[in-house]
């Protein structure tokens, strides 16, 4: 290993290497830094792989210190700057517009502390979202939060993106969840937000959490862990028809059950999951599925067990059990999360959504999804955490037929107009990032823009630190009214 | 009544108006304003007491329109104003430095909508808490944060102080229950932020929440409700040892339970609400009581009890039964929501102060307190929400000894500074407001404040919409540092 160092070290040496990265080598050292076109290109996207800019180096700090050294590096030469985590992100939040230095953070990928009394635990950004509850389950503590990406996402990612998961409709996504923030701020000045219980003045916190990297580098996060309920249940159930499905959501929430979670996937997705590496049997003629799992209390679960089986039984269900054993649970839980890569097995490429609806109006949205399907003639699988309202449209296409790509997308924006028409939202838990910057027009008018890029100004007045995510990118209009705003 | 309109509108009439007033008038109307010196006395001050100050006028606008335009009117002269709902705060939020224009939003007071099916409601900002619980609670819903005050306080003053109450162990403050909010700007500007589910961008939502009317008047509020639970049982637990009901409380929350309430009164609070209005007979020689309140779905519910009532004897408790009825519930509830007025038949005056400490540090921090007690010569009555560590320690002083009020305002610092040094915070639920600017130092660094200021600046740039409140006054450097960043 040792070796291998040196030798890429000699390697990297035999290259030319200017004053900029020369100046951060002195800071992380050789091994600390990608700045040549093959170690690169990896970085060209994170998991949205529609765009793609090459960043002018890639460097890999260990500590805070190093965090901030770089960043006032790049802050006094006004280079402009990205930080990332595991680059699971499916909105382009990390990815080079072309140039930017990335600022990767998975070597702080410390455990710091963990705080079992108060219930806390403390972690590098680079931390693995899942090797938290790995490391806490034995005392039968766990992290909430469970993006699908959870074995590969980092807890710093989930922060920027505010991360959310299947199990997140009954306790909350991942703001919910962080009670303190160390951040390296775009002049690479470090400050502490939260880390208390019920901090006074502005909820910079939240401010922060969801931020997509424009408003600082998260260092260090202090998050919540919960004692895991003391039983749970697992009901799977297979509908002859969507619009059944659709309306048993609506009941089970109307019957004041609020389960850990309220998953659904249709017959597109049904097919792909089955074709994926962990096929359950769902029969092949399948409208929709549900899975439901309800947690708390022991005593608790039986009857709202038999609850949920009953309205399923009113909407007409074909087939309704609860998990026999973990292990069917299991199989039942890896079948779902796996969804979007299964879509792989069905389709050369796929697009992700990411939309919000009131639960009200689910059956009302499918239907204009599938004619969005129709008219760019693009197969379009559904799979949503449904007790929330958070569609994932997964658009099938094929990059290698001419205007595929752009058809996906176009859908895709179709799909989210959709969404916001009624009532919904254009991101549940993926992000703007430069995949959604325009469709924020679907949300806000320019004030309402204007007023958050001042929030940005306030923090990342150059805008070097993750610069063109997250506002629409002609917002000419807005930024006039955001300075006027400032200066008074 | 419409005679004394008029009778009203004629006295009003004799008296000068000066320019301001009468614009003011050319949009609400005579009926709506108060701008005589005696009408101005009552709101001199809210629930904080320590300071007053004169307003030059109250208005009472009807719609957001008013609110509005007069907001423009003060804006265009640079007159500052304070937003005020039922004026039940306890910081000071409410009250005028001297001089301001207070808009009151007592007679914005509708329930605009209930949405069954999507569990929201939208109401002005001077619709009173409890009424929301009342006017939904026959189809088995309710709002959940529960300040003392609720059947006086309003929404939007909720919002503007991130209320708590009893009931928000479980469920959370505020800011966890608000959707979207309409805003008139400081400039006069109506916006709407959130409303909709997962808002993108950047938290606006959880930024006005809890702002103190620093960064707007907000004047329509889209809010969660919830399904009762099934069913809930109390628990009151009567204890020789303040330590040893400090220990349950830890004790219950590391078993995994988290109540729905779970509230403390030591030896001196007992006394109060003995002799209140609400008497339960709780023995004089009781070193503190403890109500505990679980909820959820029925079968649940034993277990749980047991469970508690198991913890309590564990820790030496003297007397520990659940509620044999809803009648008795709700003696023990009236009993324990009049602790703070019933101060007021064993002391002549009391200050309430609201501490947050982690709940590891509860009985650390009562013997701090009994000392401050002991070093000022002032009793202290200790009421808490003490799931989430939120103490409510009440100063018992008598403002017509010389010296007795500093005394108290004093101590109530001095056990803040005991807080936030066990890594607590300075406020739980009652804002900073007047009352506990300077304490913001225990919390923030300059830099910290800073942050915060420029923030106040996007919304509130001339500083006219609440000021003087929430930051320390001579905090000049950080001013400075403020207007560096902003300007880049």
């Amino acid at each position: 290993m040792f070796g291998k160092r040196l030798k890429m070290a000699a390697k990297k040496a035999k290259r030319k290497k200017d004053k900029l990265i020369e100046s951060l080598i002195a800071v992380v050292g050789e091994d600390a830094i990608y700045y040549e076109h093959e170690d690169l290109l990896a970085y060209e996207c994170d998991g949205y792989v529609i765009h793609k800019g090459l960043p002018r180096a890639v460097v890999f700090p260990s500590t805070t210190e190093e965090v901030s050294q770089i960043v006032k590096i790049l802050h006094a030469q006004k280079i402009p700057f990205i930080p990332r985590g595991a680059g699971t992100g499916l909105s382009g939040g990390a990815t080079p517009m072309g140039g930017e230095v990335i600022i990767s953070l998975v070597r702080m990928k410390q455990l710091l502390e963990v705080d079992f009394e108060n219930r806390r635990a403390v972690v590098q950004p680079g931390f693995v979202n899942l090797k938290l509850t790995n490391a806490i389950a034995e005392k039968g503590y766990y992290y909430v939060p469970d993006p699908s990406s959870q074995r590969t996402c980092t807890i710093g990612g989930n922060v920027g993106e505010n991360a959310g998961g299947a199990h997140c409709l009954k306790y909350g996504v991942t703001t919910n969840h962080v009670l303190g923030l160390e951040v390296v701020l775009p002049d690479g000045e470090i400050v502490n937000i939260g880390g208390i219980p019920d901090m006074p003045g502005y909820d910079l916190l939240g401010l922060l959490t969801g931020s997509e990297g424009t408003l600082g580098i998260v260092t260090k996060i202090t998050v919540k862990i919960l004692k895991q309920p003391e039983a749970q249940e697992t009901v799977c159930a297979l509908f002859d028809r969507v619009e059944d499905a659709s309306h048993t959501v609506s009941d089970i929430i109307s019957a004041g059950i609020i389960p850990a979670a309220l998953e659904m996937m249709d017959k597109i997705a049904i097919e792909g999951v089955e074709k994926g590496n962990y096929p359950v049997g769902y029969p092949k003629d399948l409208a929709a599925v549900l899975l439901i799992e309800v947690d708390g209390i022991k005593e608790g679960i039986p009857e709202q067990i038999e609850k949920i089986i009953q309205i399923c039984q009113n909407r007409n269900v074909r087939e309704v059990r609860v998990a026999s054993s973990e292990a069917e649970r299991q199989a039942w839980w890896n079948n779902r999360k796996q969804a979007f890569g299964a879509m792989g097995t069905i389709s050369p490429d796929y697009l992700v959504q990411d939309g919000v609806i009131p639960r009200s109006k689910l059956p009302e949205v499918l239907e204009k999804v599938a004619q969005i399907s129709s008219k760019y003639g693009l197969r379009i699988a559904n799979v949503f955490h449904a007790g929330d309202g958070n569609l994932h449209p997964l658009i099938l296409f094929d990059s290698r037929v001419p205007g595929d790509t752009e058809k996906a997308v176009a859908a895709g924006s179709e799909i989210l107009k959709v969404c916001a028409d009624v009532g919904g939202s254009i991101t549940g838990e993926h992000g703007v990032g430069i995949e959604k910057k325009e469709e924020m027009r679907f949300i806000f008018n320019d004030e309402e823009i204007a007023l958050q890029v001042s929030i940005r100004d306030v923090f990342n007045p150059e805008n070097l630190c993750n610069p063109d995510k997250l506002f629409p990118t002609a917002s000419r209009c807005a930024e006039v009214k955001a300075v006027k705003r400032a200066s008074g």
